[in-house]
């Protein structure tokens, strides 16, 4: 193995999550270690992802932490420390002034690895970068570190960030199906839950079935087409049962002519405005009118991506995990890789770091596969709950300052 | 004092808490102790308020919790785990049949001791029976114990319930704040915060002010009249110092002309309904039009009085207290009571349990003082910070099972 001796870069990219900073003190870490080992000398933290880079505002980051204090506070802030960006990079050939100059900066910082932590835009700037390094020969290792709520990226088992986010939801559900649960007047309940093309989100409000008590009544998934018929007729049994529904759908639900159905109530506001109501509130509209019982919808909006105030505990340890892992492989020669995370066989959960090749990943949407989805299409099934069941285990404790989590301004 | 011997009922009523569980484990924990005292023999625990107690619905919970294992669980059990309902009595004179069947229960189960854990109207309930049971020559100690998140009744520093929900809106404030601010580009994030005519909890918005980093930057309560052209000119004034402006706002404000906001975009959907927006969605969308930036409305909805995993130790100690004050001073002979707590004078908080005539309570809305409230009505003073502060501290270490929040049903 060939030792690339220089520095190093990170940046996060995309929408937050809960874990991204995890990640991001987990490639610290693995910096802080291989600083020891003399392989990097100064690990840069890019504000606002490649946008920033390009203009060279960064963070010594070696420096910030260099006795590895407040690291803990970094894993439990929510969302991007070093800020983001949407950037979507074009091809070299489209733009080649980009990629000059960030061959430029390369050169005048010494940057020898770059890591790149986000969704599946940031993996394809992974790739491009790689690509482009490699045949203008600078030797550059190019490493992307998963992070989505979503779990949608594909060669991973599942991604950083989406464990927390999945535990709030169970949590807010349990708690809403509480709160809903007191009267005894028929009430319907629909929570719009993240999750545009892949349900992961949604079907983890299936969650509270396995801890006993109350658990939603009927989940729809963009996996599947939806039905109002069915929504009502379903609505219509389980009030056979008892008086307060609870119906989870994906803010991506679609009917079988492929509209969004959040996008199917759209209506001129007092001001004549079209205003675009979610897939919630457009179905409370709708059970209201069919049903005439009391409908309520509830978004829940930005939190489910950003309470780092209830993590999941696996969530946290794996997305550290995989950022030191990204600096361990990138100095063993990697690059142009995405790290995932490896699912045990046996019984027990246990999980390991790998690495993919990233060709294989770029834009590529892994769905909720049919087996956990029920035949009705509104629920989850056994299976689906044993591969989520682990992802929510396992509780940070979070510290407080005045009574609220302790977060870190970089 | 006279030692009244005999049976005592519970019941809770009104929207639910993450708190009102606690001071329904104060009332078994007091019971519990009045049992080992020979005073009180059963605590019945009535299913649906009142509505259920009618019914003869009832629980043993001095059976149930006989050892006082689970009652931490139920500490950290949000909304009424004994139903609730949203009975508003009538007076004697005008339903003297329902009164009548009460007084038969009363008899039938020998019932000396009535605690009632509610709002305003469950106050009002209490009132009404206290009077009743005197004039009919029934022995009956009749207490009132509150809880609210709107933290609106009078006689009492604050009400158990709002330190909980002031906490989650707080932590979830500094979180969005997080989230919203990665980006470079100018958006105006708007928080709708529970509060129709009194508006603590949207003030409370103001905390992470106290904690470092990011704070609201307007903050619009019922209290003070409503101005949408003070509100786009204060975001263009914020906006010259950073890009994302968040602002918190209660579902109450109303404008000049008495009409609330959130009512005031009514609009017709595509199915010909009239639909009622609240006032983050129709302030939203009036900024939008306005200043042509991003703008994003979030909801906190039920979640802001449910979330059992967030709580303010300080208000769950104090939930229990009460509940157990409120067994101790019917025993002492008390009855037309509501129990309220008392802030101590000095820097540090100390605060005890007191317990204050009903009829100097019942139906009195005690909103934010101007003294709270900054000059230009859209921000809160330190005065106001200071009375906050101390209500969101202290975390309960919450029992988790299979990643989730471990909930008792009864």
């Amino acid at each position: 193995m060939k030792i690339l001796k220089g520095n190093a870069v990170v940046g996060q990219s995309g929408g937050p999550t809960a874990a991204i900073n995890a990640t991001l003190s987990g490639v610290i870490r693995g910096a802080l270690a291989a600083k020891e080992e003399g392989i990097i000398n100064t690990l840069y933290g890019m504000r606002n992802g490649i946008e920033g880079f390009l203009e060279e505002r960064m963070i010594d980051l070696t420096e910030r932490f260099r006795d590895g204090a407040e690291l803990d506070i970094l894993e439990q802030t929510p969302a991007a420390a070093l800020g983001s960006c949407r950037k979507k990079m074009k091809s070299a050939d489209a733009d080649p002034d980009t990629y000059k100059r960030l061959l430029e900066i390369f050169k005048k910082y010494d940057i020898r690895y770059f890591f790149y932590i986000g969704g599946n835009d940031s993996m394809d700037t992974v790739a491009k970068l790689s690509e482009y390094a490699r045949s203008n020969d600078y030797e550059l290792r190019v490493v992307g570190v998963p992070k989505t709520i979503d779990n949608d990226l594909a060669a991973t088992d599942h991604t950083p960030g989406f464990g927390s986010a999945a535990k709030y939801v169970a949590t807010t559900l349990k708690e809403i199906l509480r709160d809903v649960s007191v009267y005894t007047m028929k009430a319907v309940t629909i929570v719009e839950i993240m999750g545009r093309d892949a349900g992961w989100l949604t079907a983890s409000a299936a969650l509270p079935k396995l801890s006993g008590g109350l658990a939603p009544d009927l989940i729809y998934l963009p996996e599947r087409t939806f039905d109002v018929e069915e929504l009502i007729a379903s609505i219509e049994k389980t009030f056979e049962d008892h008086p307060a529904v609870l119906v989870a759908v994906s803010e991506g639900i679609r009917m079988a002519d492929g509209t969004y159905v959040g996008a199917s109530g759209t209506k001129t506001d007092a001001f004549g405005h079209v205003q675009l109501s979610g897939a919630g509130k457009a179905l409370e509209y709708i059970v209201k009118e069919r049903l005439g019982c009391k409908v309520r919808s509830i978004e829940l909006n930005l939190p489910q991506r950003a309470a780092g105030h209830l993590l999941s505990g696996c969530d946290i340890e794996e997305s550290v995990k995989v950022g030191m892992g990204a600096v361990k492989v990138a100095a063993e020669g990697r690059t142009g890789v995405m790290m995932t995370i490896v699912r045990g066989d046996g019984d027990e959960y246990t999980s390991s770091v790998g690495c993919a090749e990233i060709s294989r990943i770029a834009n590529a949407v892994r769905g909720v596969p049919d087996e956990y989805i029920n035949d009705e299409s509104n629920g989850i099934t056994e299976a689906g709950l044993r591969y989520l069941a682990p992802l929510i285990e396992g509780e940070v404790n979070v510290v407080y300052e005045h009574g609220l989590p302790k977060h870190i301004v970089l």
